[in-house]
């Protein structure tokens, strides 16, 4: 067994603590991976806090990792020892169904989806994420690293960068189309960042004026603050796609005005409350309201080539396992540019 | 000036009784129609009790329109005297903008629809509807009938049929797809009798026990009873399509949780309150929830043409005007197999 070090929730209310636990030894496929660096989420408090009511304690979170590989099963093809590797928020799947097969794991119809922690893997036990020193997983759900690209700022690519990539590509942002991205965030920025780079014109909605320039920085065309008078009446009706990122509660109807005919507005945000459609909302123009869950292993794999070619990474504040809790309190109010990063190292030195 | 008798509804308190209008003198492109047979339309009610919060008084009800030409502009080209002729939902729309041009002029992206009654023309007049003599409008919105189909039973095609063709074309209901369909009424029974000829397996939806039969002999493959415990168990993550023909209010929750990956849930029954979508439905499988209003002229043409070839016709029950508020106090409560069809002899006559 792999002994590890790293921090754990043991409750809902109890602050992410020093903890030991073991990894599997790897089996022939898996990939032993040391890790580097650990993106923080905010899937990670509303989990450790038991906010989705799914949490299985001990939870060690952390699902956007990038390591060395230190050790490799006989039947591993992708890897060696010493190269850059990346985790995402899934380490298995069934394999088998439609979705599995179609390279869509994330929406594995056999309820068998492993993520990488705050669930079981197939032997059932508890799986353990980024918030330690080691992770082992099957060298399919281990994505290589683009060498050229800062290891720290790819982290959050794994779970910030997919969760936009795909949908923007499944929805074909590009030259010609009209792209929205509301809520400058750590997903916001990502959304921003790629409409740009697949040449999509695109326009950030926020209620902040402070996020203005930033904004345009990170590839806004255009920023329309949506706290102003008629913020919305200049786009009625010119949008092909509106990827929305607020995890807040909100109304989504005035975006629905925005779309052009069979236009989509399409949620990561994933607010924890009903979101209220009025009917003529979408039957006015027949369009599509929908949400989208990261994305699949090859499209992730995808997604960091693009990030390798393009020179993409995530924007990152740099922190420390002595400053967690802190780091979460931020996340909560959102007082971040705009992902933090652990450093392992700070773990290890302890 | 076309003098005309119908039946208005003078607010949204008073039953619709007689009332003498005028139609325009037919101009070069008019058609001037005289009414043989007009559905009745759960809207029509809707509108003339103001429960959209839209109505314009004197308002002449019917949009399920099936005539006769009684008088024909000098530039008609489409139609001679004597020839059957249809009108449904709209007579007038911009003709220039992206929707219009793609033959979605319901769609019309300049607010310049001309609806066939409850609405202005470009004149700026108050259109009459079906509950009368005569209408008239232009060609470009005036629809051929198929000379094998019962007329009365053509006019419910106008609306109740165009409303379910083309959702159902539009998302490629056909051989090989999974088809939901949920409410059986004026809607639903049109949707089953479509999606069965395009040759999708096509499963109903219904609280009422007693619709079984009805459904099946409507084209439903199976009929699923929404109120029997696990009615959902056999079909989670089956369906490529759900057409929802329920105007009343619903919890669309569960019918998400029948949809494949990438799967269509589209309401044409158009609740008048807000339909909650917990994100996590939408997200998880990447599922869409939609809206269709109507069809384009184009797409109706080519609705009635199927149907004169596959005899598809709305099951209806003729009325007459001296029971008008009977029936539409039993469209309120769907107390009807399928949709009423107002005699306009019974008009004439008084």
């Amino acid at each position: 067994m792999i002994k590890t070090h790293g921090y754990a929730a043991q409750s809902a209310t109890s602050a992410p603590a020093p903890f030991d636990y073991e990894h599997r030894e790897p089996g022939p496929k898996d990939v032993h991976i040391s890790i580097d660096f650990c993106g923080i989420c905010h899937s990670d408090i509303h989990q450790a806090r038991n906010e989705w009511g799914n949490a299985i304690y001990p939870m060690v979170p952390g699902h956007e990792i990038v390591g060395t590989v230190k050790q490799t099963g006989a039947q591993v093809t992708k890897f060696k020892v010493g190269d850059r590797a990346a985790i995402g928020c899934m380490v298995d799947s069934c394999r088998v169904c439609a979705s599995c097969k179609a390279g869509e794991e994330q929406y594995c119809e056999n309820n068998a989806l492993v993520l990488t922690y705050n669930s079981r893997d197939k032997e059932g036990n508890i799986t353990f994420g980024g918030y330690g020193e080691n992770i082992v997983a099957d060298e399919d759900f281990v994505l290589k690293v683009p060498s050229n690209l800062d290891p720290a700022a790819v982290a959050p690519l794994l779970c910030a960068g997919i969760t936009t990539y795909s949908p923007l590509k499944h929805w074909k942002a590009g030259p010609g189309k009209k792209i929205g991205v509301i809520g400058l965030g750590g997903l916001g920025h990502m959304a921003l960042k790629f409409s740009h780079a697949f040449g999509a014109t695109t326009v950030q909605f926020t209620t902040s004026p402070s996020k203005v320039e930033d904004a345009k920085k990170l590839g806004a065309d255009e920023v329309s603050l949506t706290k102003e008078p008629n913020w919305h009446a200049p786009h009625v009706g010119s949008f092909d796609f509106i990827l929305d990122c607020v995890s807040a509660e909100h109304d989504v109807t005035p975006y629905l005005a925005l779309l052009k005919r069979d236009g989509t507005l399409c949620t990561v945000g994933i607010p924890s409350t009903p979101i209220a459609i009025h009917a003529f909302s979408v039957a006015a123009g027949r369009k599509n309201f929908t949400g989208s869950a990261i994305g699949g292993i090859k499209e992730t794999q995808e997604m960091l080539d693009f990030c390798g070619k393009h020179n993409i990474v995530s924007d990152i504040e740099m922190t420390s396992f002595d400053k967690l809790e802190e780091a979460w309190d931020r996340v909560v109010k959102a007082d971040v540019k705009y992902r933090f990063v652990l450093d392992l190292k700070t773990l290890k030195s302890k």
